[in-house]
Order: C-alpha cells, then structure tokens, then sequence
C-alpha cells in the first residue's frame, strides 16, 4: 500500500493531527511515574479540571449554558434509543420523522419500551429525500428526528419544526450524532438532542445528551414508573454526569477536540470548510457519468457523501485501487451498500482533493 | 511535588509503563496519514485483529472460552446492577449476598427493576467480616455477591457456594470489578460475572460480562418481557458484542494489558507478587499503634487496604506529606472517609515498599 493520504472512515474516525500528538503526550511514560489522565479517580482534583473545562466549553460551544442541561453518557445513540423513551415518553407516545436507517433504528427500540407514533417518513423514496412540511396529529411526548442520516447520507438543514393538532409547537428531540460541531447549529432550540463523540468530537466512548431544563422540569414531575437509577437522567442531572465512572480517555479527547475547533475559529470556520469539501466531492460525483448519488440535491448530506458506481462490476475495483491510493475507509454501510465518503471535521480539503483526483483518474481508465 | 513514586489510585488507576508507552505510541501520528487503532471503523479489518486477539485472550486468561459467553459492554458496574435483574430476575427474585458499598448499591439498582431477596448482610459488622455458611430459603434467580469491594476493603477468597431449600445450588453472579484477573479465579465455575476494566485491564470504557452457556439458554427461554434490545443480553450475544460502536481505545488497552498478563507470566505470577503487595502492607499496619485496618483478616482484601489514623486529627496531614512524597491516590472512598491503597496490578512491589517506609517515618514524627 502507498503512503496514506485520507481515512474517510463513517466512525470512529480520523483525530486531527495535534490531537492525536496530544493524546500520545499525555500517555507517553515520564520521567517519574506521575500518572497520566487516564489512571487518575474521575473525582479527584485532576480529573475535575478537565471535566469542568470540557463542561464549560461543551456548553459554549453548543450555545445551551443556560438554557439546557448538558449530560456526558455512555452507551451511544442505541442507548438513547431506549434512553429517551424511557424517560419522556411514558405518559404519551414517542413520535418519529423518519429518514432513514438510524430512525428506523431508533423507532425499533422505542417499540420495545413505549408507544410510538410515526409523523413522518421518507421509507417510499428510498430515503432519498426529506418529509414536506410536518404536522403531527396524534398527541406525542416528543418528536424524535435524526439531524444526519450516515448511511443514506441525507441530512436536515434545520431542525424541523411542527405542531400538534391543536397548534401547539411539538418538542422535538434530535439524534446529532453525525453532525454535532461540525457547523453553528440552532442547539437551544431544540428539546433534547444527543450524540456520540466517534465522529466529530475525538474517540468512542462518550455521548453527549442536550435536555431543555423547563421541558424536562415539566416532565420529570409527571414521573410514576420503576426506571433504573442508571438509565434515568434525572440521576446523571444531580450526578453532574459523575454517575458512575465515565469513559476518561473519551473525555480527555473530546476536550482536546474543543480546543482544536476554537483553534480553528469554531464552528463557523468549520462550517465553511466542510461545506468547501462536500460541494467539491458532489460536483465531482454529478459531473461524472461513472459515479452518482441518490439523493435529492436539497436533502444531501455535508458529512457522508454516499455515492455509486453506474457499473456494479467495478465497485470491489474501485475500492481496491482507492486502498492502494492511501484512500481508506470508503466502504458504504453493510446495510446498503456502495462507498461513502465520510468528511468529519478532522478531514482536511486536500484529501478530499486527492480523493477527486482519484475519482476522475479511475473514470478515465474505466468509464 | 516532589518525583512520583506511585499512583494507588481506586480506579480508574495506574498502567503498566510498557502499556502505557504502546498506547502512546499507537496514538503519535504517523508520517503519512495511516489512522490509529481508535480512527478505524470498528467492523473493519484492521480493528477486527484486534477484537479477535482480545476476544480470544480474554476467554482462554479466564479459562471459559467453552463454558461462558463473553460480552464486551459499556455503562461499567452500576449498568450491569440494573441489566442483570432485567435480565435474569424477572420470573424470580434477584438474591443478594451483601459485603459492603457495592453490594448495597446493587441490591438498590435492582430493587426499581425486579423483586429481591437478601440472603445474607454483614451490615451489623460494619461490613468487617464475610458471611458464615450460606443458605438460601427462599427461591430466587441467582445470588449476587461482590467478589472485592473496594470501599470497605472486603474480599472473598473463593466465590461462595449455597443451596436452595431443595438442596440445589443457587446460581452465583459475582461483581468482579475490582479484583478481575489479578490472581487465577474459578471464573468457569460462576453462573455469571461482571467487570470494569479500570482497576486491573486497563482505562475505563470496557464492560466484561460473562454468562454460563447453559444456564443463559435455560433463563433465556423463559423471557417474555419487553426489555430494551440495547439491554438485552441476547443482542450482545448474537452481535458478537458489535452490538453499537465500542469504546475501541478501552478494547485496545485491554488487548494490551493481557499482553503484559501474559508477559508477567500469566495470573499465577500476578497473584504471588499481588499478595505479596497486601500482606506486607497489612503487616506494617498490624505492626503500627498509629494506623489501623478494621477487617477481620480472613476477610481483608487483597486489592485495597483500607485503613486510618488512630488520631484521626492527623489524617490530612498524613494525606498532604504522602503527596508531597510522591504517594498519590490515597484518599479512602467519600463513603468512608480514611486511607485507602488499590493495589491493582500494575502496582509494583517497590512501590508498596516506599508507602511503608514512609508510614513509617510519618509514625516516627507523629506516632
């Protein structure tokens, strides 16, 4: 294999460089055996200096100190599937916008734990596409949405909003975990939102959950129903998410991660940038006669590019060649399918560039 | 300060050097892009070598690679207080076995989710002592009992064994958390068990939970209730663990610490120089008028030496010198107040050996 030019892997994915030198510093044996951050009591005084710097920049970052309780979890966004369910959507159902796998996913596991509603879904375009405008006629708890869809690359652009039949605004709750700060996103508007960390914010280990106080305070006095302590959030509120030991690694990574994004001028700056990469990759994809994407141009994705090879034959070639390019991780997901780009924050415009080059170049011998 | 000597940190806690470093160097970026080990999809190739070897390691270190599943989860003990009654005590109740903090906490979690049974409590003792001979009267699912607890600085030397009122064996489910792989332990024996990485295997981030085959497939057929497929035991065990993205960088650092296991010579050698840590420490204690350990020796703890100051007024004192000598992490748990030393593996003889020359000393000053 050539020297490595990109990962493009869907998650866990590529650490910018210096975090990556940073982890590595901090892990390297001393001199002494002063202990590293991953050896030390989550409650000591070393530790809590990072907690506390990740809280704060976490809630700035996002624009919800005030306005949200901020929880620092494990256990992913499958966790939250049920999670969340389990805590809001006891006195009325859960209701769903659906716009592919992970909602789909995320309706699942909310069948198993509570009622549900569907609102909305875009299953009879393939997942190609985004819902029209939303009205929910049932009574729900909430309305749950997944902001990016990693495996049929759709994404939201704004947080949907909706009323109920009586036109009421809905609370709508949103699975962020492939889009979080990757762009100035309207987080304090939302009800709740969460997201793991493997994709835009360091390692795998960690998922960050948003909480509107006032919405919760109102449904967390409605409250009857034997929920175990670790799986209600009103323990990990008075906890000030020190439940039980946390991922410390993940923590670490997730605040070099905030200091590497104000060091590249925050969000608006990334913003800018992952917009520049997929732009580039899409207008290379629609310029092209051997390469397309499915998806409605309004509904595309920023972070995962999915596209096709017009000739089937050629997909196991192109991701052979790709590999022996130093382009890795460029395997659709198993559950469609085809190659996927995936440009989190840490995915610096040259190697999309690279990864353009290579499109074209494998076009021209094979299209 | 002035150099460390050691950190005897509860939890998460001390690395090995040699574990340290090859993370560290895992981590340091490359001269081309090639991603770390946590940069890697975890269902691709490059960290599926890694899921094997650990998966393979980890099943023959305990000697049940034909009679346990094992899973690999996230959420750390006080998910699995929850998960294992959600689980296994719906059709009867959870038993518990109750030796000190851990134990309490267990049977609380497990109390919101199913019926329990106390079977034996050594609370009026202060939790200073283990039980006497166990006998179960009542008919329950299993019989929960905490191998180490870390707070009082209790130990089970073997697992306990009991009967039922039909003269049956009751099915034990042990919280290893805090001795796991320290010493060579009858783990096939256990009806289930579960473990933290952070004390002996590693950072925190990784859940080790094992179930005996037959008695999983016995339980399992009767389960009809509606349980969150994240909680769902049975998902783990069809997904082999893959069940979600995994912390990767704890399934990493656990790959090497069985590495450096087996390179210590394997659990045989671990327990000879752990106990060797314990019983010189405890012999300085017994020899001092000034420190005390308040557990009955047959129940000490081989992990965690809990002890105090005859004169409780030089307890911070004796905390702020130890520091400044370089001995951290010996703060004994908020629950309990006192001196605390974690013993965990990664703990060198010499460094038990500075700890005691210093209690020494502090008693010559101040004795």
């Amino acid at each position: 294999m050539a020297e490595v030019i990109a990962n493009f892997s869907a998650g866990p994915s590529a650490l910018p460089r210096s975090v990556r030198q940073a982890m590595a510093e901090e892990l390297l044996p001393q001199a002494d055996a002063s202990p590293s951050i991953v050896e030390v009591s989550h409650r000591g005084p070393m530790f809590a200096r990072v907690a506390e710097e990740l809280a704060d920049r976490l809630a700035n970052t996002m624009g919800v100190a005030d306005s949200h309780h901020v929880l620092l979890l494990q256990g992913g966004a499958n966790l939250q599937f049920a999670q969340l369910p389990l805590n809001l959507a006891q006195a009325a159902p859960a209701g769903f916008i659906v716009t592919g796998h992970w909602g789909v996913k995320a309706l699942a596991e909310a069948e198993r734990v509570a009622q549900t509603h569907v609102i909305a879904s875009t299953e009879a375009s393939g997942f190609t596409t985004l819902p029209g405008e939303l009205k929910c006629h049932a009574p729900v708890a909430y309305a749950h949405v997944t902001g990016n869809e990693t495996v049929h690359g759709v994404q939201f652009d704004h947080p949907p909003t909706l009323n109920d039949a009586s036109g009421q605004a809905v609370p709508v709750v949103a699975d962020l975990s492939s889009e979080f700060l990757s762009r100035p996103y309207p987080y304090a508007s939302l009800a709740g939102f969460y997201a793991g960390t493997q994709k835009n914010l360091g390692v795998a280990g960690l998922t960050v959950v948003g909480l509107d106080k006032d919405w919760w305070a109102r449904v967390a006095r409605g409250r009857g129903h034997r929920l175990a302590k670790y799986l209600d959030y009103q323990a990990w509120i008075e906890a000030g998410s020190m439940f039980n030991t946390p991922s410390t690694v993940a923590w670490y990574a997730a605040l070099l991660m905030l200091r590497w994004i104000e060091a590249q001028g925050g969000l608006a700056a990334l913003e800018l940038r992952n917009r520049q990469k997929a732009q580039r990759l899409y207008a290379c994809i629609d310029d092209s006669d051997l390469f397309y994407n499915p998806v409605d141009p309004v509904a595309r994705s920023q972070m995962n590019v999915v596209f096709a090879l017009a000739d089937p034959h050629l997909h196991d070639g192109f991701l052979a060649q790709a590999e022996d390019a130093g382009l890795l991780g460029l395997k659709g997901h198993r559950a469609v399918g085809g190659l996927r780009a995936s440009l989190y924050n840490a995915i610096e415009i040259e190697a999309v560039e690279a990864l353009i080059a290579f499109m074209q170049e494998f076009e021209r011998r094979h299209g």
